[in-house]
C-alpha cells in the first residue's frame, strides 16, 4: 500500500475517499484552523509533545477546540504511521473549526474537524539558497503568531523567492526586522552571537527553534538588513529539516560551519 | 427544497454530499485560493461582471487558473440561484488551487476547484456599531490585496470587535492608516469630503467601493485616527449590504445622513 493512501479523521483511519471536508468548512472557506507538520523518524514522532502543546496553545488563543483528547490524537498519528515503520515520513495534522454558516462570525455550534495525513519524506541535505522577498509577515496578527491555515502570504513569498532563484524566501516582519524563512525559522551567527528573530518581529514559535532557545544555544534578537548582509553563518530550522545549512543569502556565499551546526544539532538528540 | 442544499462544483450542480474537497486541497491546507460573495437580488446577480473581473484579476496575480470559462461559471451561478427566484440570497464562489503534494510550493500539476454555494440573505438595515481592533491588515501582502481564503486575521478581528461590543471591527493597515471594516469597506465624510482608504493602506478593492470611486462620489485618502474620531458620517459598503449606515464608532454616536446615503446608493442603481 502506498504511504499516504490512508488518512486519519476525527479519531478513525480512513481510505480518504469519503472526505468530510464540505464546502462550508471554515478551514476551506476562511483558512480558519491550525496545522502542525511533524517528522516521523521511522520509529516515533520527533518532538510530538512540543507539537501537541503548541497546537493546544494556539487553539486556545483562537477559541478552537480539539474534538478529541490529545492522547487519542497522538494514538491516531501513531496508527497512521504504522505503514511507515523504518522509513522517514512527514505527518501533517490539521485542525479546522469545521462547517459553519455564511460569514466570518464564529458560531457556537461549529464542530471542529481534525485530520492527519502522512507522506514520504527524504531529507534534503544540500545547503539552501535564500532570497529576500518583498512580502512581509504581519507581526502580532494571528496569521503570523500561529501556524494557521491562512498561509497565502508565505505561499506567494516562496513563489517570489523561486522566481528570483532561491529555494526559500527570507521574510521581513512589518516591524522592519527579519522574521523567518518561508517555511522555516532562521538562525544567524553574527559577531560571535547565535541569533534568531523574535516572535514580536514575525517569527513563528517553531519547535526546533524553541528547543534551541531552551537549551541556551541561541538567543532572540532584532536582526536588520545589515546584520543579515554581514552575518558569518546562517541556518534554517523546522520540524522536518531539523537544522539545515545555508549556502547563500541573496547571492552572497556563506562559509559552512559544521562545528556550530553539530553543536546545535546535539540539542535535538534528546528527543 | 431548502435553499443551500445544492452546490455547484466545477460545472455541475450537486447535492453537496459527495464533496471533492480532499485533505490535500490547498484551499483547505494553506488558504490558497480566492472567493467572491455576491448578492442574488431575486432575479439576477448584482455586479456579476465586476465580481468575475476581480476574480480573474486576482487569480492572474496569484497564478491561479479558472478550470472553466467565465461564461460557464456565470451560467452555473444562475442555475444554482434558480431555487431563489423572487428572494434575496448570498452566493459564494470559491476558487481553490486544488489538491497538491505536501509543502508550500505550487506544483504545476495542481488542478483547481471552483465551488459555489448559496444561502438565504436578509438585509439588516440597523445602523452598525464599529469598534477599532488591534489586528492590522498586512498592507501590500496577498492576504490584504486579494480576497483570498486566508482570512484568519479578519476573522479574529471580528471576534475582537464583538468582544468589545461592536458589530464590525475597524482595522488599521500596517501603514498606520485606517484600512477597512472586518467584512466591508469603509467610507467617512470628513470636512466636506467623502473619503475611503486606499488599497495601499490595506483596503480590499471592493466592488461597491469601486463603483462609487468610478462614479466620482468618493475619493481615496489616508485616513488617520484623528479623522476617524472627528468624521461627520460613516458608511460601510460590501456586495451584500450595498451601502450601510454606521451608528457609532468606538462609542461615539454619528448623525445619520440620509441624503448622502441616498446619493451614494443611486450610483448602485445602474446595475
Amino acid at each position: 500500500m502506498t504511504l499516504g493512501s490512508k488518512i486519519w479523521i476525527n479519531g478513525a483511519l480512513d481510505d480518504g475517499l469519503a472526505t468530510p471536508i464540505g464546502p462550508s468548512d471554515r478551514g476551506f472557506t476562511l483558512g480558519d484552523g491550525l496545522f502542525e507538520t511533524m517528522l516521523w523518524t521511522g520509529t516515533h514522532i520527533r518532538f510530538v509533545d512540543d507539537h501537541m502543546a503548541r497546537l493546544m496553545r494556539s487553539a486556545a488563543a483562537l477559541g478552537l477546540e480539539l474534538p478529541l483528547p490529545v492522547a487519542e490524537v497522538q494514538a491516531g498519528l501513531n496508527a497512521l504511521a504504522n505503514d511507515a515503520k523504518g522509513q522517514m515520513a512527514a505527518i501533517r495534522l490539521t485542525l479546522s473549526r469545521g462547517a459553519g454558516p455564511r460569514g466570518l462570525s464564529i458560531a457556537a455550534a461549529t464542530s471542529p474537524l481534525i485530520i492527519a495525513t502522512i507522506a514520504p519524506f527524504e531529507p534534503h541535505d544540500a545547503p539552501a539558497h535564500l532570497t529576500t522577498v518583498s512580502i512581509k509577515r504581519n507581526c502580532g496578527a494571528p496569521s503570523a503568531r500561529f501556524k494557521t491555515l491562512s498561509y497565502i502570504d508565505n505561499t506567494m513569498a516562496l513563489e517570489e523567492a523561486k522566481a528570483k532563484g532561491g529555494d526559500h524566501g527570507i521574510m521581513y516582519g512589518t516591524t522592519g526586522y527579519v522574521a523567518c524563512a518561508t517555511s522555516a525559522n532562521i538562525i544567524v551567527a553574527h559577531k560571535g552571537r547565535i541569533l534568531t528573530p523574535a516572535v514580536e518581529d514575525g517569527a513563528l514559535a517553531g519547535i526546533v527553534r524553541g528547543r534551541l532557545l531552551a537549551a541556551g544555544l541561541i538567543q532572540e534578537a532584532a536582526i536588520d538588513a545589515h546584520m543579515l548582509a554581514t552575518c558569518d553563518h546562517c541556518f534554517l530550522t523546522n520540524a522536518l529539516i531539523g537544522i539545515g545549512n545555508v549556502a547563500t543569502i541573496d547571492g552572497r556565499t556563506l562559509r559552512p560551519n559544521g562545528d556550530l551546526a553539530g553543536r546545535l544539532g546535539e540539542a535535538l538528540l534528546t528527543s
